[in-house]
Formats: structure tokens, C-alpha cells, sequence
């Protein structure tokens, strides 16, 4: 690789590969298993919290938190590594207390909590205790402009009273899920990137309801869920509120940098195991007299594949290295393009690896279906792909008006 | 249309429309409600045999059945303009007793079956009594070349021994589905293509075990449900033999032709639905104070997913047209192109339809994902996208070689 | 084909692929060596004044004319079999009298042209005496929206002045082009689509100037030549006026219909010569050991080539058969199609006969790269891609739009 | 960007961009014009040389050169930054005596070359004096395949005689050009890698005549051309082979790496050009009164080109600094990479400058037609895109056998 990796980074490489190979891989299908026991949604697999006990006794734990007081400490570029690695198994993540949407919760509690709030909240998120969700998306409107989110935050003495339906709450189905961070209008008539906040919101509190969960394609993601919840008239303190009035977009850019790493990581990890199985398969199987490895259509795909992963991931290692040397800003338009990029790559494998493999890929016997469904939604989670296209097209116009303006 | 519709197609054409709007649409969730009742494969969905009778009771019954003695007597060509009407739905083939696999196991019980088998197990598919399944696909070969099949179907005595392992057998799970049409080995040593017969399996002989249900993406196809199905020791009278020994693949060419027809228009229906609720959609919904319809990117989709659709209709009809009249050999070429296009196109409609509405585009709150995953499957099922290009290329090239032939 | 074809179209048919055997592919080369023999634009070949004349006694004359009294009177759709025909070779179209512009020239005469005009302008075009530029495009502006263009008519007295500059005039350079049509603003502050109007201008006029020729890619398409050209203080009689001013619009779009199906089919026809090339070449060339033809890879272009030229000639001939039957207007969502499918098509599949040709396949010693780089124009000439889906797009729309309508 | 570059690289790169602006653009039509003024082979236009002085004097000359004695010494990953900007302008690379095919043959005589052939021939064209060509395909072979390549050359006492067709000789055809190296077979029966040897030609040897010019996409290239040369009883003295017989594999593949990283580079080069003029014209020109910079189509190629180009260019940034580290061997998969890649996005990105400059694009107003028709030959030079691909696909394939045996 041309970047160089720090010994300790090489270091956690390592160790995580090793605990893939010997703990991951193998207790994919007992997980599945262990989930069918039960409804789906009131019991957690036993096997996560075996590994999460596990993962944690090796140090191999909150590895994505960049500020050392809390976590690992390691850069963007170092983190994005191992996450490569944990992307490569949809049980992984969480075994290591580095998926979604906690850790972005986690971030943005470090960074904008108050000392009450962490003790409260970050505390057993960081133990892996409990888990978060968080409520933004709403089904009534185009969410990927954020501007038209209209849930109400209303300031009642002590208290805020929220009120509004969200959907894709990812992960509040989850028995253990215990904290909603929720976005909605402090200031429906101020301007228009001040007028909304964002606010903690305990799911046993009065007035919050999980109507349903969503599917995508087929899968319920139990016992995660990404739940449809409707609060009305929900009441909460006053100091739940994060950072304060009107500062809800602030902490959403500040949250969404590293998640976009992560995202985009996880989807190249996936991408790897995709063109790994595709890979392993075409070498055992023959049609027509031919191994399939042999057949020039085969041969195309692996090549593209690997052409494109690997431009996937220098282009989302740079976006990382510049975010922990430049700023989130300088690297705004990196951070959009490795959205559009990486999730795009991964479907594009993933859908080879599924085309080889046959009905079997698009079944339960292997990961790929599930995979593909998973990182459909990223092309639309967090912004679909053609506003963040907007946005690299917009810096570049702007390069190019700028050197008009000086040429002239 | 360029194709001058017959009067007797167009009322079948404006009834069908007329019972979609009226009966199917209305319909789709209170299925799904239905389904979730029970464990989903111990029950069928009441409403669905609700709107069978009506069906057929208004005669839209066995619509696909070129054969006049049995069903409609509609030209495939004919047949395609109502069964694209049909794939609009996931639930509508049933309800007109044209769904797959019964429709071919069906065309093969009129073309091949003798008259005892006919009255066994034709009179009561024709009557949507009962349903079938086709065992065909085994997990542990590359199915895509037919010549790899090999469960056995040994003659002892007055019977046939079946053994082997096949899977996606759709449609086994369903507690209405009672036979089964096994594709196997009667000749391992012959001629490659003398090698395979197919032979009527009951599902409740001895020795017939499922095995378990496979998933498409994360859907079990409830009732229907794509099963394992495990066949040991399998014996059953001779005279369940289909056409004779050996006769396998003869029977498999002939059962293909209509149902590619079949699948793509469905297809094509399916696109047409998704390009439907893109466009009411975007006309519904803002953001960054523009209508999503007015936007540029938006309307290059819609564009593309009607120029698609157009092409891959009328290929696929040209392909049906010539089945009609000069014969499935003939028109070879046309039904593999058409096995790649329109499912291609489809898959390509529907993901713009899903990335369109966003997250609700892969919940269960449209048709969208779950199309998806469905018309995935056909670029795999009866032979994948490679295998039917290669047929194709080679088509293409035999014309220049004897060209060349000629010309010298 | 699904089309049934009248027996006068199968016969001129037959003749046209006889006498493209006989005298257009043996003549391509002869036509570049003898435009080389002089100043490419001073003198024309020879051999294509041989060829016209023996066209044009064996009848196959003028087909493009639907018109009967002037031409062979066929509809569009049989016309349209006979100009894929000619589309196989670029110097075949004008052999037959039936090049543009001189077609879309000859159109705009016979239907909108005063008995005057067409003595003394339309009869030598059908003739193939002389030759005429259509004049539109201008350098300052973006045509791609016609509104924009800025010519100006100015009636004086009996005359008209005309100044502006036109570029893409193509033909102009060609010694025999006698005629312009031009269009302008005789009305600049009029209703939008009023403001615009067509004339006659005849090159030799005092103030015609031609400027340069503009190259497509490295070819300079002598004689013919896409001519930028300077009108100053251009005065023809006001007579010259092409059906009255202010009509501009309206002839334009009369002007288009045909011309699309024409440019489409030729380009289908191109697409057509380049696969045979092509899978005429992979039988002749082996690479490690394998004949070109056997690789996968080479396969899947030939198929998806195929594919594709199938859906591309059927939408082309729905649009024709329906400019036939329900007029331009209702067949406008499909004219804008295809102009944007069949050059596309036409490019991927020259695309991947160049690269199979490898470095012959850019080069003089086949008619590949020539081709790409007509047929690349047509993406741009008469409204870009963009926005010929713009308007399907629209027609989309708005059938939805209406749908909503009455359903609620 | 992630790649320190050093204090020297940065002051080239400053240096170049300077020169570029201040004496390259603005000079590419005079050169065109100067071009034309003679027969297009006999002169060169002296523009260039009065550049290559300019140039030469400033020190911006031979930087491609990473061997020190020689040249400028820097690294490939340095020179590619540079070689980027040079790519910018087709007259440019000549100018720094950078340009193909004279950088690869300067690089062999550095590396295989005798003292003697140093002096003769890499003197003069370190010195920009003479210009050279290379001449290994064949009209008869499929030369993507070296192996095919059958131009024989035999010793003969004190000499070597060379018989033989060879093509696409670019450069042959420049009045200064002196000196080819020429592949052939001189032991046609020996083992398939050790067949081939190379040997050095001097153009005005009896029996060496340049048959005719190729063109590219309509352009012949003056005064550099694509010459077919045909070697009929060539008498060259023994000395003239270079490394020895049977090195001509090994001498190939030695010169193909760094010459790879060249074209990648100017390929990325020139569309950053295209993209530069795509972005400068829509912030010109409206149509549908609204700016073409504000089309949410024209958005989306601006930020696919640049999230292609950044991707692309970081990869041949891996590669070249892969090259600098750990050698050619280990960098093949990456070579292999970028010459697929490279040329592929350059290609997309102007087809998009093209299309939104409408016609202009295609004409000699702009330099993308040009750049298009350039770069569309590197996806055949030095083997077909089809051929890197196998190799990726190879190497990717090894990587999961070798791991299969470990595992089991």
C-alpha cells in the first residue's frame, strides 16, 4: 500500500483478521440460527454477546472513536483500515462496538454531550450495555433535503414536547436499545439552517411508540429493526437538548464525516468477500466442459471488480487521511464522491458474485443477498447519491469561476 | 401498437385491466395481512382464492394455454399483451390460474402427458385445485448446464426409483401443491442428450421430504416458497414416466419457449408498475424548492426506463410472434435476447423507481424491492444471462461463417 | 420480421442489396482515391456521377420520397428497410439521390414550396443536378434550443436582407450545392415560437461567403464539407420566403420526422456492416491459441450487439409505421427516441468493432472509425440527446399527471 | 493530495504550469496552421522547435528519464505529476523531448543499450536532434498477441537481414525521424518467449520504405504519422541488435512499464482539459433560459468525470509509486490496471465535454475531438484492454487458489 501503517495500526490489522478467521466467519450461521429461536425482535442472539465479551477482553473494542479519552485514538486513515475488515461479516460491527448508528451517536455524544449526558447515555453505549437510535428521516417527506424535516421540539418550562412520526430509526427494535437521538424544529420560523436541534429522547419515555418495522427487501434486520416511531407528546428535560437551540444541522455535518468512512469501508470490506467467494466457486465448478474460472466473461468481472475496489478505497483512504489532516470541510467534496463511489462498487461486485454463484447467491446459504440488500440502502441513507453529486459538481463549477474571474 | 390486436384479445385486455384496478391493487395488502396471520406456509391467504373465482368465473381462467381444448387457444402473441397486464402484481398470475411453474408443468401435461395423467393431474391444475412444482436445479452442480443433472431415476419392475437432492422447486411448500414433474437420470452412460427424463413425482409418496425453504433476498415466497427437496428411495409407477425414456431434454426445450414469454412480459409489466410510481411520485414530492419531476436527472431515468421498456416489448413480442408462426426453433435467437432484455430492463426501472422514493422504496410499503428481488432471479433462472448470449453469438456467427462460405 | 412487407418493397429490397454488392462496396476505396487525386473540395469523384446515373436508370431513385407524384411514394415504414440499407455504406445514400440534407431539402420543397421554388429548386435536387446546405446552426449561440438562433430577415421592399453567421451548413462546400435554405428571426420581438422563419438563398448571392470547413473528428467529409458561412447584406427576392414569415417552427418541425427515421435506419444499417465485420474477423484471427471467435468476451459483444441493433430497428420501424398511420404528432414521445437510441446503439456497436479490429479498426482500411465519427454527430445534430429525453420524459409525465387526475 | 511530493517535483510542476499557460496553449492553433501551410509530412511546423529551445533552456527537458546519468532522475510517481500536465496538450510532451515513442526507445538504449548505440542514437535524441520509431505490429497478426509477430530477422555473416511488415510505426513518417527498433523473430523455432529479438534499423537503410500513413479517426498525425513500413532484405550490421537474441520479450516487457504510467498520465491529463472546458462553457451558455451549469444532467457528468479521474489518477499513482518500490513484477496487476482504466475515463469524460459543447466539441475549434480519437488508440496499443483484464483477473484468481491451499 503507499500508505504507511503504523505499527500499532498493523498491529490491530492483524489481530482482527485473525479474530474474523476464528470467531466471525464460523458463527455467522449460529447466529442466524440462534435469532429463528425466538420472535425475532425480543431476544438477542446469545453468540453476539459471547463475542462482544470476547472482543473486548483483546482490546478489540469502540476501535472507530478517534478521541483517545474514549476509544482507540486512532486517526480516520488508521481506523478505516480495520473497518475494511469488520464490513466483511454483517455480524461483525457489533461484536468490536463499532456499528451504526452507535457509533455516530457515540461521536456525536463525545463531542457535544455534557458531562450529565455521557455518564448518562455514552457510558453504557461505550460498555456496549445499551443501544442508541437515531430518529431524523421522515415518511411524509423528501428527507435528503433536511430542511424539510418537520417534526416539533417545543420548549414547555423544564421540559421539551416533541411531537412527529419518524421512520428508519435503524436498531430501535433492539431490546437493548435505550436512547433515541431525535431531529425536529425548535424554530419553525427561523432561518433555515437554524431552525432545527436535536434531542435525547429515552424510548421508555411516555408518548413514544414503535408502530412497526420496515423491511428492506426482504429482511427485518431483527433484532436491529429500523423502526417506524411515533412521538406524540413526548416529554423530556430541558437539558436533553444537545449543544442547544437551533444547532441540530451543526452536530448532523459534524456526525455524518467518519460515518461516511465507515459506510464506505464497510461496503469495500464486502466487496472483498464478495470477489473472494466469487473467486473461490468459479475455480471448483464447470458448465459447457469449462471451468468457470477459465471463461473469459468470468475473467472480465473479476477483473472489473478488482479494477474497481481498488480505486474505491484509494479514493475513500484519501477522504480519511484528509479528514485528519485538513478538516471535514477542505474534504467535503472527497467525502461525497466516496458516498457515491464505494456503496456502488460493493453492489456492483456483489451482484457479479451473486450472477456466478447462481440461485445460491441470491439465497440464505450465502452472504451475498443479504449484503447487496444492506448496502442498497446506502445509495440512499444519509443522502442519496445524486445530492452528493450535486455537491462535487457544484465545487467543481465553482473551481473553474473562480479561475475565469482571475483569468479575465 | 404496430400489432393489430384481435377483438377477442382487446376485451380480455380492457376486462383484465378492469379486474386489476378493481380487485388486484385493493387487494395486495390485505394478502400480505393474510399470510402473516398463520406460520406463513401452513395457510394460504383467504382472499386469493376469493379472487380465483372471480376470475374465473368471469372467464379470465387459463388464459396462457394455447391450446383451445384446454384453455383460452390465445396466440402466444396474444397471450403476452394480457400476462404484461398480470405482472403488474405479484399476486395477480395466480388469481387467472397462470403462475409459474403450474403454467408450464401444465403446457406439458397437454403436450406430453397421456391421457390417465391428464386426468390425474391436468383436470384439477386446470381447475386450480391443486398446484405443482418442477424439480429440476440440484445445489450441488452448476445447473446452468443441464447436462450436469444427475439425481436417478432407475426402472425396477413396474416402477422407478428416484434419488437425488434438488432445490428451488418453487412453489413445493404451498400446502395446495400436490406433484411434482422430476427431471433425472434414467441413462447415465448414453448420449449426452439422452441421458435425462422426466418423471411425475407425488409429493406425499414415501420418500419425498422437504428439506427446507429457500430465501430470494430476504423473501421465503410464502406460501409458494423455493424448496429443497430431498428424494430417497422414491418409487413410482412406471406409467408416471413423461413421454418415454430419455426424452428429458426434449420436454425441457419444448416447456421453455411460452414461459419465456411469460416471464418477460410479466417483467415488463413490473417495469411498467415502477415507472408508474416513479412518476406519480416525483410529482408529489420536493426538494431543495424544486419538484422532484422538474429535475434533470429525474427525467433522464424516466426517459430511460421508457425507451427500455419500449425496446424490450417489442422484442419481446416479435420473439412471441414468431413462435407462433414459424416456431420456437426459429426463433431461438429472439427468446434467449429476450431472456437477457427484459429482466435486465426491469431490474433497471425498479432500481431507479427505489432510489426515486428512497428508503420507502425498499420497505414493504411498495412493490418495488420485493419485484426486485423477484426479476433478479430470472437472469439466473433457466440458464443465467451468459448462457443465453452465448446462444445468441453463436447464432450470429454461424450467418457470417456460411456467408463466408458462399461468398468465396 | 413482424412487419409483412408489400411486394414492391421486397423487390427494391432485393435490388438495392445487389447493387450494394455489386457496385457500392467494390467502389468505396475507388471514391477516396480519386477525392484525393485534386483539392478534395474542388472536383468530385467520378465515380459517384457513374453511380448515380446507373441508379438511377434501374429505378432505384428518390425512394425517400413519400410523396408519389415526386417520388417512389413509399410510406416511411417501407422506406425505412431500404435506408438501413444504405446506411451499410457512406457514399451509397447519395447514389440513390437520397443524402441529407438534400432529402429533409427536398421534403420542405414538395410540400411547402410555391410552384416556382420547386421548378426552379426542386426539380435539379431530384434530378441530382445540383445539390443544397440547410443553414441553422449558428457558432454564438447554444442551437440546441432553436429559439436562440439570431439570423436576421429584414424585408425590404421585394427583397429580404439577410445577415448572420450559420455554421454545420453541411454540403455547402460541394461545388454542385446551389441552394440554401435559411433560417432566421424575421420577427424578433414576436411570440416565441413566431418569431422564426425559413428562405431560399441561393450561394452564388452577393454577401454568401464561405469561411471554412469544419472537420468531424480528423475528417474533413469533402467534397461535402460542414461549411461555416458568413451572410452579409445577403438581398434575395422576397418571394424566396418558404411558406410565410414567422413559419420557421413550423417547417422545422415538418422537416425532422422523416429525417429522424432516415438518419436512424442509416445508422442501424451502419451498425449492421460493423457486425459483420466484426464476426466475420473473429473467424479469421486467433490470439493464445484460441480463435477469436471462441472467447467469451468476443461472445458477449456480438450478443449484446445483436441485442441491441434488434430493439433499436424495431423501435425505429414502430415510430415510422406510426408517422404512417397516426401522424407526427402522436408519434413525437417515439421520433424522440429513437433519435437518441439508434445513433447509441450504432456507436457501441462500432465501438467494440473497432476494438476487435484493434488498430486496423481506426484506420482508413475500413470504414469503422468513418462512421463512428458521422454517427457520433448525431447525438448533437438536430437537438442533442438530452434533450429528445427531456421530451419523452415530459410526454411521461404527463400521462400520469392525467391518470391522477381522474383517479381521484 | 495523500503523495508528498518533494521540494524539486513541486518546483517542476510549478515550472510546467507556467509554461504551459504561458507558451503551449496559446500556441496549439498556430501550430495547426504552420502545419498546414506545406505538405504535412515534409515540414515540421517551426513553432515546435522554437518551444523544445524555450524549453530545453529552462530545464524542462527530459524528465521522463529516470535514470539520472541521463536524465532528470526522478521517480515514476514524480515524473507522473508532471507527465499529467504535459498530457494536457497533444504539442506539448514533444516539446519537453517527453513524447512517445522516443521516451520508450530512449529508456531501452539507456538500459540495454551499447556504448556505441548510446552514442549514435540516444545522443541525438537526448538532444531532441532526431526522433525514432518502433516497430513491432503487423498487418497480417493478431499482434495483441507478441507471439504472433513473425518479421523475420537472420544473420547473416557480419549482419543481420530483416524481412518483414510492420505497422503503425508512429513517428516513421516525421522528416526527422532516423532510427527504429525493430521486433522480429530470429529463431522461429525456438521456445515461444525466446523467438523474438529487437534491432535497430536506421530509416534510410536499402529496402526500408514507408508504404503509406494511417489515420486515426480521420487524422493523420502529421508531421509524427502511423506509418506501414516494409523491410525487404534489410542489411543491418550484427552490433545493431540490442541486449542479444532472443531478448525481444524481455526488452518489451522492461519498456512497457514506466511507458504505462505516460499514457495514463496524459490520459488523465487530458481530461482534466476536457473537464476544464466542459466546466468553463456551461457557465456560458443557456438553453430553456437556464444556464447549462445549472442542468441536473450537466451536474452529473461534472461530478462523474471528477469522481473518475480522481479514482483513476490515484491508482496510477499507486502503480507508479509500486514501481519506484517494489519493481515492475510486483507492480503488474496495477500496471495492468491502469492501462484498462486510464484511457477508459479519459475517453468518458471528453465523449461528455464533446456532447456539451454540441458541435464545436466534435470540430477543430477544440481540442477534444483530437484528444478522443488519441486516446481511443491506447485501448489497443500495447494490448487490448481485454488482455490486461485477463491479467488482472489471473493474478486475482491465483491469490484465492493459493489460499484455498492453505486453508484446506
Amino acid at each position: 500500500m503507499i500508505f504507511e501503517l503504523s505499527e500499532r495500526t498493523k498491529d490491530y490489522q492483524k489481530r482482527l483478521i485473525e479474530f474474523m478467521e476464528r470467531y466471525i466467519y464460523p458463527n455467522e450461521k449460529l447466529y442466524e440460527e440462534q435469532l429463528n429461536e425466538y420472535d425475532r425482535f425480543s431476544e438477542v442472539p446469545l453468540i453476539i454477546e459471547d463475542l462482544k465479551k470476547k472482543a473486548k477482553s483483546q482490546g478489540l473494542w469502540n476501535l472507530f472513536l478517534t478521541d483517545r479519552k474514549y476509544g482507540a485514538g486512532l486517526t480516520n486513515l488508521e481506523y478505516a483500515f480495520l473497518c475494511e475488515i469488520m464490513g466483511r461479516s454483517s455480524i461483525a460491527p457489533e461484536v468490536f462496538n463499532c456499528s451504526a448508528p452507535d457509533t455516530g451517536n457515540m461521536e456525536v455524544l463525545v463531542q457535544y454531550g455534557t458531562e450529565e449526558q455521557k455518564e448518562k447515555w455514552l457510558k453504557p453505549l461505550l460498555n456496549g450495555e445499551i443501544r442508541s437510535c437515531f430518529s431524523m428521516t421522515e415518511p411524509d417527506v423528501a428527507s435528503s433535503d433536511a430542511t424539510n424535516i418537520r417534526a416539533s421540539i417545543v420548549r414547555d418550562g423544564d421540559e421539551y414536547v416533541i411531537n412527529g412520526t419518524k421512520w428508519w430509526s435503524s436498531g430501535a427494535a433492539d431490546p437493548r436499545c435505550k436512547i433515541a437521538i431525535v431531529m425536529g424544529k425548535t424554530d419553525p420560523t427561523g432561518p433555515k439552517y437554524k431552525q432545527q436541534s436535536m434531542i435525547l429522547v429515552p424510548l421508555d419515555t411516555p408518548g413514544v411508540t414503535i408502530k412497526r418495522v420496515l423491511t428492506v427487501f426482504g429482511y427485518d434486520h431483527a433484532p436491529h429493526g429500523h423502526a417506524e416511531i411515533e412521538f406524540r407528546n413526548v416529554r423530556v428535560p430541558a437539558s436533553n437538548i444537545l449543544l442547544g437551540e437551533g444547532r441540530g444541522f451543526e452536530i448532523a455535518q459534524g456526525r455524518l464525516g467518519p460515518g461516511r468512512i465507515h459506510h464506505c469501508m464497510r461496503s469495500i470490506g464486502a466487496a472483498e468477500r464478495a470477489l473472494e467467494i466469487l473467486c473461490t466457486r468459479v475455480q471448483e465448478r464447470e458448465t459447457f466442459g469449462k471451468k468457470l474460472a477459465d471463461q473469459g466473461v468470468i475473467q472480465e468481472w473479476i477483473a472489473n471488480s478488482r479494477i474497481e475496489i481498488e480505486q474505491a478505497r484509494l479514493l475513500t483512504l484519501k477522504a480519511a487521511h484528509m479528514m485528519d489532516t485538513v478538516g471535514n470541510k477542505e474534504a467535503r467534496a472527497e467525502i461525497a464522491m466516496i458516498k457515491v463511489v464505494a456503496p456502488n462498487v460493493a453492489l456492483k461486485v456483489l451482484d457479479r458474485a451473486i450472477q456466478t454463484l447462481g440461485a445460491a447467491g441470491v439465497s440464505q446459504d450465502y452472504p451475498l443477498a443479504a449484503m447487496f440488500a444492506n448496502i442498497r440502502t446506502l445509495r440512499i441513507a444519509d443522502g442519496p447519491d445524486e445530492v452528493h453529486k450535486r455537491t462535487v459538481a457544484r465545487l467543481e463549477l465553482k473551481k473553474y469561476a473562480e479561475l475565469e474571474k482571475v483569468r479575465r
